[in-house]
């Protein structure tokens, strides 16, 4: 393929089979890396194209996608992540997840831009890549260890403390529908999932360490970029200071904060399970992702009742209130121990949260009694219940075997109306923001290829106030569009800053860090050489975010499947959104004029012909 | 209404009610001109605002609106231009037309970023627009004159030889509807029948001066532009070296040029008339507008056999074709004579050419005869006929009286098939440019508000090279779109083209200068010191295209008016187009795609609520 761009950058490939043991490497060219970035967009693009219809997640014919992206590894806070996808054992759809921490840079190091794993290993095995060198190692003795335990023995053994190691503990092992991926011992790739994919390919790891700086065609541009934030630090104080979390007594006030399975509006213990709360008692320290000054990653640790290993780091906000107000718990140590275990284990915080929420009320309402769950009685605000499901569940012994199906699965075995309670879109349990604050969130939930993501936050509630108003002015949204608006010109900008996300995921970028969009256009062009701009990359995003369309659409979702739970449409038992349910109508058309938007059926939400055609997408 | 934009921008508004006498001024807020810039977008919002549905173009319920933007009249060069806007008298619909010259900036030196003409005098006058005074006086004397005596005449009477005359002359004041209004002797606004508007009612000129140097809020981008300008003069070394219409052999080569009504292929006289052939014979000089460097208007003179004066320049490139090949005539003489009786009597040269070459193909098919043409022989060829039907017209003698209406109703009152050659969309007679040798101008001609403007042109036939593709990546165009591709690729080039256009023609800008959208954004934000951008450019472009459908809508044109003269279905008679007619079918889904593309319902064209609702449409 001819390319037209004239940096010559390109991407390397490195593609494993399970099965096979056959380890290969493949170039993608100028023109694809162009037209798809990296991360998110080349996982889509790979799924859609190599997956058979109907593959069962849980199979070999599953593949795992680890990507990195052209700014991957570069001198830029928020580099260091990558992406990782598959179909998902929770929505069996297509799903995507990024993470931080130094994975994503070191196999950039070791020459790399992508590794897809495929089939399935006869027992229990890690990849062993370091500069440009691959093995499959055998991983029989890391088998049903936790996760802080695996990093350390494959370092040991590969006698070198600087490995980067992504992996599963028992939660992956074990096929926990929402374990997650971890990279080292503080970040999830936790969404989708992946981790139980990952388990079942009997793959423990992937261990990576190298020593080749990534190539950069105009090196000033990164400097400056670099340079702007660190004289912006106030952009991102908040993060410093506190990490994830600070903002959780205004969410209550807000109503944006969910309480007791997303039922309630009022929760006075937030001031005792918040981020400054966390500062105030038991946290020991902050840590960064790879060359990020922001280190918004807290450490925590307890003694009693419980120990607590600050190696774990500490919990970020999704689980403080996925484990903490929609548990309605506030006991900010038994959140802590709560993140500490789903780190060791490999799961997923915020799935994890939900489906306890969602036990506690089917306990509450008579849909589970003790017989069902090992005798724990799961009533919100139960500290030790929650604990203890989540040992259950990443063992899958007793009620933890049905809770790990996630909260759609196990509401369909309970059946009597559970799924009244199952606070999932698509499957995929639904992140901590409450939509009935802010819509355009509704939307995001109901629209997003793998359901009800926490990062579909981001796509509403930024942007909606004078102070960020100067880039968005520049894009053509001339004034704040207020956060209950849900009329097309919230769908425009929705769509503007969905697609703009699209782009920091396969970038792929910290989507903490306060880039533009033509900042992040002018840092892509410096490091590929490209003369690319802001409209390609929305364009780039439009090509993604619509094939990640097409492979759901192809697993038979439909727009049936852009829904939200119904619990949504309902008021709040009390607080400030106690009247405010949301609009289905409303909320119906604003789907469908985002349809529409995308160059989509606007009824049946399926792209044209012609919308193909314009993207290029075959 | 508060603005949110931080320049302080704003305009000024002169509206004078011919009917009344009454002057006032108004000032539009800065968020409006950040919504619709200027020129185009003004005019349009305008008359979508003001004129009654069914309103008579020839009435004194028509308005006539003259509009800058927010670029006119800075030291850049092609900022010296206005647009001019009414309800047309030839498509009953929107109409709107670009003109360069030194009115505009002159305009805009009296101290008005736009003029609003209201009712109908009782007798001849003019305005006397100068340095924020503004008089309607007495033209009695004037009426009748052609456009050199009128200009002097002003001149004289008002003691100032810079005042700037925007005027007609006889073919105005006789209500041809393919009247223009001429910007001094060079310039014409010549599209949609601006001129008879004028003539209608009784405004023979508006002469202009002023001395107040429009506002910039930052020097320095501007200065940078002009001399990035200066700096790359080879990208406009054509049009330096000879004007418009030096391509004029490549383009009967490769079948672009209409011959004969747009009915044949071959002109081998296309030597006798083309740029290069007025250089090495009747150029006499080159002249500028308004602060421009590429000096892209030609001087010419003829003694014999009839006397052209250089004082109205020379023939464009749309002149030479129109009243040259199209009419079958390769008479250089001829045709500049032609050219300067269309600039003295006020008549648009694309019209006329095509009204003339329609009536030659109705006289050798027999629909008209000697008896109907005031004994002329209008064949193809006849340079004479042409001299003496550009007289009639310009009278509305005899003959003339029936051309004078256009090709549309012409034909309609001829009847006996004569339609089938008339060359117009929405009544508007045809560019100079053949769609069956870019199709991409054919869907230009059939989705244009105002007809089959020669503008479209610009459309398509740019940025398809590699050369030209750097921008076009930036923009998400990753590869070439070939010229005969009419594929979904190639609407949404089209659409990205054709709003870029808006933007050139609301900011008023000359459409010749290479200007990237970039540039352009950026030096709006210099001039306005708006945090603009080119996707809030775009948008306003979106706007502006989706009022002038609304306009278009009101006054009953559906989507069956976005159509292409059958003749475009059919091959030329000869040339490398005999066998390659417009495929319907493909024209047909490409405007259904543009549809879709646009927001618009892809079958009826009608923009949908949420459309509206969007771009802030009320």
């Amino acid at each position: 393929m001819e390319t037209q761009a004239r940096g010559g950058y390109n991407g390397k490939i490195l593609r494993v089979n399970l099965s096979s043991n056959v380890i290969s490497e493949e170039t993608i060219d100028e023109l694809f890396c162009r037209k798809y970035l990296g991360g998110a967009g080349f996982i889509i693009y790979l799924l859609w194209k190599e997956l058979r219809p109907g593959t069962n997640p849980l199979s070999h014919d599953n593949k795992l996608v680890l990507a990195l992206g052209p700014l991957t590894g570069i001198p830029l806070p928020g580099s260091g992540r990558n992406c990782i996808g598959a179909k998902s054992p929770l929505t069996e759809g297509i799903t995507k997840s990024e993470v931080g921490g130094f994975w994503g840079a070191e196999l950039k190091r070791a020459g790399y831009d992508a590794v897809i794993v495929e089939g399935k290993a006869d027992k229990p095995v890690y990849l062993w890549i370091h500069d440009g060198e691959v093995s499959i190692r055998d991983a029989s003795i890391l088998w049903g260890r936790n996760t802080k335990e695996t990093q350390q023995s494959i370092r040991t053994e590969l006698g070198d403390n600087r490995i980067q190691v992504a992996m599963i503990g028992p939660g992956g092992e074990n096929l926990v529908r929402y374990a997650c991926i971890m990279n080292g011992l503080y970040d999830a790739a936790g969404r989708g999932g992946l981790g139980a994919v990952m388990g079942s390919k009997n793959l423990k790891a992937l261990a990576v360490r190298g020593r080749k700086a990534p190539t950069i065609v105009e090196r000033t541009p990164v400097k400056e970029l670099r340079e702007w934030l660190l004289a912006n630090m106030q952009l991102v104080q908040a993060f410093h200071e506190f990490g994830t979390g600070a903002a959780m007594r205004g969410f209550e006030a807000t109503g944006n904060l969910p309480i007791r399975n997303f039922r309630d509006g009022l929760f006075p213990g937030v001031k005792m399970i918040d981020a400054q709360a966390i500062k105030d008692t038991i946290r020991v320290g902050m840590d960064a992702c790879f060359g990020c000054p922001v280190r918004c990653k807290k450490k925590v640790q307890v003694s009693e009742p419980y120990p607590v290993d600050p190696a774990y780091g500490g919990p970020e906000y999704e689980t403080l209130a996925a484990l903490g107000s929609n548990c309605g718990i506030d006991d900010l140590k038994a959140i802590a121990k709560g993140n500490e275990l789903c780190g060791a284990y490999s799961l997923d915080t915020i799935s994890v949260g939900n489906v306890i929420a969602f036990a506690m009320e089917c306990f509450e309402n008579g849909l589970l009694s003790v017989k069902d769950t090992n005798s724990i009685e799961a009533r919100f605000g139960n500290a030790e219940a929650m604990l203890k499901l989540i040992e259950l569940i990443a063992r899958r012994e007793g009620i933890g075997d049905l809770l790990a199906e996630g909260t759609y699965r196990a509401a369909q075995k309970i059946g009597k109306g559970a799924a009244e309670f199952a606070m999932q879109v698509k499957g995929l349990e639904a992140g901590l923001h409450e939509p009935r604050s802010k819509p355009g969130l509704g939307l995001g939930f109901m629209v997003n290829p793998h359901g009800a993501d926490h990062c579909c936050n981001l796509h509403d509630n930024l942007y909606v106030v004078e102070g960020q108003m100067k880039e968005l002015r520049a894009l053509g949204i001339l004034e704040p569009v207020p956060v209950e608006d849900i009329s097309p010109r919230k769908v425009a900008l929705f769509k503007l800053i969905q697609l703009n996300r699209i782009v920091f995921d396969s970038l792929v970028l910290c989507q903490f860090l306060p880039y533009s969009l033509e900042q992040l256009a002018d840092v892509t062009a410096a490091v590929t050489g490209w003369d690319t701009g802001v409209m390609e990359q929305l364009k780039v995003a439009e090509r993604i975010l619509t094939m990640a369309r097409l492979f759901n659409i192809r697993e038979g979702f439909t727009a049936a499947d852009d829904m939200l739970p119904q619990r949504f449409f309902q008021p709040k038992t009390d607080g400030v959104l106690a009247d405010k349910p949301l609009d289905p109508t409303k909320l119906e058309k604003a789907k469908s004029y985002y349809y529409a938007m995308m160059g989509w059926d606007t009824s049946t939400g399926i792209p044209t012909p012609e919308k193909l055609e314009e993207l290029d997408i075959t």
